[in-house]
């Protein structure tokens, strides 16, 4: 199904670097050689036409090539435009009104220039103790300015947050500065500089890097770790042919954009020869990060990441060994420039499998017959840098037909300017002489695209809940009744559902028309999320007016195509007046959802309240959350991996060798003296054995 | 500070082989040789006297190695002792009333062969299917009764839950039995049976087996799984002394009894030269698994494994590049055999490092200068098999000085007799023809006997609430404020406390003497837990009455010598009446906990629902928590980890080197063609690198 043919795209494959080309010539062809380009994308087939061809490439049409193209023309009007990059035309070209495009890299570059030579930038570095002539030194990551009321959305505006390097290798976040100036990028310069009433001078406290000079300085890195090495003498154990991927009974395609960074599609599993949809699509496909001190301007500090900058945008280029240990594939990702030229990231996206630990293992403690198998995991990786913070985004492929999405969160702290002894009022911390760290959540929106067995899905939250029964009754006499409370998601708007903690609760994506065989249950994947922080900003706020998805932690909608991402398409400078994106989808909430191709929308993340162990540069923090099967497979789908040891009842009655003896040679003791192979063989006779005694 | 002395024990290592041996024939020559020996473990020693030793070890009187011995002696007495093993002197001998000490493997060996020959037990197998002749292929596994008003605690009694193997190889939780004899161990004989109204006859299902030849028979193991081989060349970067680890700033004192299993000891951190106490002593105190089948006699499932079977009785035997892979260190485990003899389970703990992925990565998105740091982690690990299911616990220790525990469930799981399309009522699911698999939770207690800077800690629970002040008041115009709420815990009653997950709720463990020199905030632990459900058997039940610290996500209780284990000392046939352990220290709940020498109990888990995925063996189902620093450091404490690789601003200006690149020469590109050292230096240049342009 769907497989390449030769030298033809997938239809889900990014736009080629030609592709790029071809899309971006056409667009200056008819429309100037002065345009800026913000998107060159690909324009996703309509999933209809998509899946006609899945069912039978050979006949059904293939999806055209289309580029999803936005460009900024001078005096600051933004287009939307599709191209059919076959055709050679442009089939939609619509000029904005008040809409602001996703914010490139190379725009955000230019910011620090101009703040650089501003008088009025300089007067205020000047007030906070810089020198004039020391305006290199200054520095700032500019974001978009979010939503200003006092601006609005038809300039295009970014805030500046300004910081100081003492030294050009000095982390420049342990030096905040206190003002903000704010740029607008059709005249290409600062229009105002939010300046508080308070002011707080450049920090004078000595630096504590993190780079290796600093480090020798005090006292240098340590040297007591030994290597570990990982290694795949035999090569790895997954296919890909051109974008599509199989592994251990998985197979799927891997797509990637500016916005949503790793895309995963028409992700299937062959259950004992027959292959069996999942998920359409998986991606993330929003996400935010709210500060939470109410102090002007800071609360402009929300960012939506994906849809103001973007995840592939921001995207790191990977290497071995570094980011990722072991026998690793990579795929670049090619961008277009402002200009209208191409950007490549190499190995943009990091494909790799990894030791999983014990998948199974039972020992039966009567006659000490045992089987223990090793999992093995399957990652599609990326790590985006948005400014300061580090995302390292990583969808792991387990052989129990569990998908995991883990996240870790590192990079350095958004830091704001604090004087000695400074109240933080509750909504930061001193991380740092002179430095306050806001609290902030960060929130991640995962978009599911539901296939569970075929494209009619149902969604149910499962809550544990003890018997109704007193204890004491009849039907509940020893009061140890609890049973899975399963509630039915009939539309859009009864489906804005909440985390509750208490129920250990789950949601579950179904597929009522296909009962397991035993348990009679319908099949289907359960979203098993455990870090659901509600989103602390208030109902009403700007935060909750312009990131809907935030407001619960699951929203679930019919499919629509082009319904891709929940806080809009063009989300800098929205004002959340009226809300896009998913707010605007469910509208009064009346559409069913029972029984249909549907798009379940999960909003997770944490909610971080900084302190000093995360300065200056933050140990990962991970995150995670699962896509497991229940009442899907009729057994463990992963009892065909071969075991590591297993003896039987009948072999041990009978005193002899195990049946499966494929211990990991490479394995041995640690120390010296410890005979490897001798230790090795007496623990085989017991290895991983039951417990009995002599 | 309690470092070895030569041949001497530390006053924490469990008791040797020799040590345990003196303690037997001490309490045979002075109690006959008639005694069957349920307990003879190690006597920790007081706290105040092992901290005055542990301070000045040389001046300091050395505890003295003390046995904790527990014995039956014909007539089904049983008698709490204490031996003084250097004195050679026998210091407490107590008979217990209606107490039933720890249940040990021998003892529940002997109940199958029992039940066997039993001929109600055998007129009831004829009944259910199954010949006369044929009773070999009748298995049990005995659990201790739990609690049966019937019977009470004097009989020392077990319920057998009653299995058939077609063939000695097959997995008998295929074919459970409906009945359920009561074994009483003093008369050694079947004292009666439950009989279910409803009579569920032996099911004729085919088995779906895991052992090899089943298979084979099915088409064989899947053989596209390639080697991933995993060394430490150079040998692995901990050391060990006695039973003390030393690795990365971290040093503790490796435990073990036949309760707890692994327990970490003086838990300490060298901060850049200090020794920072952080725990006193880690452990797994206890844990129960409820069931939530109503009918009896199901209410009588609910195992309170570590209080009646043990965690180190029931561990498994591990080995190299099984259980664990790379480079391993194993300790054994010494314990006593009923006649009083000792048994020896060989690699009891497994002890070994791990590669973690990135420790912390920051790329600066306008000059491209990048540090990434790969993290390792440390891993104290056993596995035990409590009849049908394995629990897989690791300590595992990171380099950012967080704490986590990590519990893998895999095994297989209780199931019971159900009729074809019989209905479940919600209280399980049949995973297979004729198998009802029930509802149940395993909720485990974790003791944290805290020592954070120093004895004397407050616990304080942390909620993320929004501001109070409404949208569009001055304090909170644009609604964004939230903050941490920090609740003190004044006294045990008050430390009774739930899981909040809508405030992503945390419990702070501080040194409210010891401030952070930045955030001014105490020092602390948190204690990071997100797999929290309630108790679902409701208050005032029978498991509510004998599992009394599972009633709350957690307890503080003052330290008090000897209170360790939660549900009592000696568990089996408890009655909750009065509840024993936890409820009965805390009693009316007016101690003071501030600032005071205290212990921390939190209990956490999964609610498990079957699926026909988790039979007929389990993958592994993981489950995690963190003890974090917060306030703890004054930075980043692996800030000199070395990386993989560095870039400075000022060397890319210079168009200079790496400083640093030490990727990892053994990682390769996954496919033929690719060229590993071409694409690394490729990469090198952008490793780990940002995103800018072309």
């Amino acid at each position: 199904m769907g497989s390449q043919v030769a030298n033809l795209p997938y239809p889900l494959d990014p736009l080629s670097l030609d592709e790029i080309n071809t899309a971006i010539s056409l667009v200056k062809k008819a429309h100037g050689e002065t345009l800026l380009f913000n998107v060159v994308s690909l324009h996703e087939p309509r999933k209809a036409e998509f899946t006609a061809w899945l069912a039978s490439p050979e006949t059904a049409p293939r999806p055209k090539r289309v580029a999803d193209v936005v460009v900024i023309a001078p005096g600051g009007k933004v287009f939307d435009g599709l191209v059919d990059l076959a055709g050679g035309s442009i089939t939609k070209w619509e000029l904005l009104d008040g809409e602001q495009p996703i914010i490139t890299m190379e725009e955000l570059q230019l910011v620090e220039h101009i703040v650089r030579k501003d008088p009025k930038v300089i007067e205020q570095c000047v007030i906070s103790g810089i020198p004039a002539e020391d305006m290199h030194k200054v520095y700032c990551d500019p974001w978009t300015i979010g939503y200003d009321e006092r601006f609005g959305s038809k300039a295009r505006l970014q805030q500046a947050l300004m910081y100081y390097r003492p030294d050009i290798d000095t982390c420049q976040y342990q030096y905040p500065l206190d003002f903000c100036p704010i740029y607008d990028a059709d005249k290409g310069e600062i229009i105002a500089i939010d300046i508080p009433k308070i002011r707080r001078p450049l920090s004078k406290a000595p630096a504590v890097d993190y780079h290796p000079a600093a480090v020798e300085a005090r006292g240098g890195y340590r040297t007591n770790l030994k290597p570990i090495n990982i290694t795949q003498p035999e090569g790895v154990s997954f296919k890909l042919t051109g974008r599509e991927i199989e592994w251990q009974n998985w197979k799927f395609h891997i797509g990637f954009n500016y916005r949503e960074g790793i895309i995963l599609n028409n992700i299937t599993f062959n259950d004992k020869g027959a292959v069996r949809p999942i998920f359409h699509r998986l991606s993330l496909a929003e996400m935010v990060v709210p500060y939470g001190n109410p102090e002007r301007p800071h609360h402009r500090k929300h960012a939506l990441d994906q849809g103001e900058y973007g995840a592939g945008y921001m995207t790191n280029s990977l290497a071995l060994g570094c980011d990722c240990k072991g026998s690793i594939h990579y795929l670049d990702a090619h961008f277009p420039t402002r200009a209208g030229g191409v950007r490549t990231i190499k190995n943009a996206i990091c494909i790799h499998e990894e030791d999983a630990g014990i998948l199974f293992k039972h020992s039966d403690f009567r006659d000490d017959s045992v089987i223990v198998t090793r999992g093995r995991k399957f990652i599609i990786s990326q790590v985006f840098t948005a400014a300061n913070y580090e995302y390292a985004i990583y969808w792991i492929f387990h052989q129990d037909g569990t998908i995991q999405l883990e996240i870790k969160l590192t990079g350095i702290l958004n830091t704001y300017a604090m004087l000695e002894d400074e109240d933080t009022n509750g909504w930061g911390t001193q991380v740092f002489p002179g430095v306050n760290a806001h609290n902030h959540q960060h929130l991640f929106c995962l978009r599911v695209d539901a296939n569970v067995d075929g494209p009619d899905n149902t969604v149910f939250v499962n809550d544990a809940v003890p018997s109704e029964a007193p204890v004491g009754s009849p039907e509940n006499y020893y009061g140890n009744g609890f049973y899975n409370k399963r509630t039915k998601l009939e539309t859009e708007g009864q489906a804005r559902t909440d985390y509750n903690g208490a129920t250990s609760r789950t949601w579950e994506i179904a597929n009522t028309n296909k009962l397991n065989p035993y348990s009679k249950k319908p099949v289907s994947y359960k979203l098993v999320s455990r870090e659901v922080p509600g989103l602390l900003p208030k109902e009403g706020s700007l935060v909750w007016k312009r990131a809907p998805f935030a407001r619960h932690a699951v929203h679930v909608t019919k499919y629509r195509d082009d319904e891709l991402w929940p806080a809009g398409r063009h989300v800098p400078q929205t004002s959340g007046e009226p809300s896009r994106g998913i707010s605007e989808w469910i509208g009064d909430g009346a559409a069913p959802i029972d029984n249909t191709d549907l798009v379940l929308w999960h909003t997770f993340g944490v909610t971080h309240f900084p302190s000093p162990e995360d300065f200056p540069v933050m140990p990962a923090e991970p995150m995670t959350l699962l896509l497991r099967p229940r009442n899907f497979f009729a057994g463990n789908p992963a009892m065909d991996v071969a075991p590591s040891f297993c003896t039987t009842p009948s072999q041990i009655a009978a005193g002899r060798e195990a049946v499966v003896d494929a211990s990991d040679r490479m394995s041995r003791l640690a120390f010296e003296g410890d005979d490897g192979t001798v230790s090795m063989n007496g623990a085989n006779g017991g290895c991983c054995s039951g417990n009995n005694g002599p």
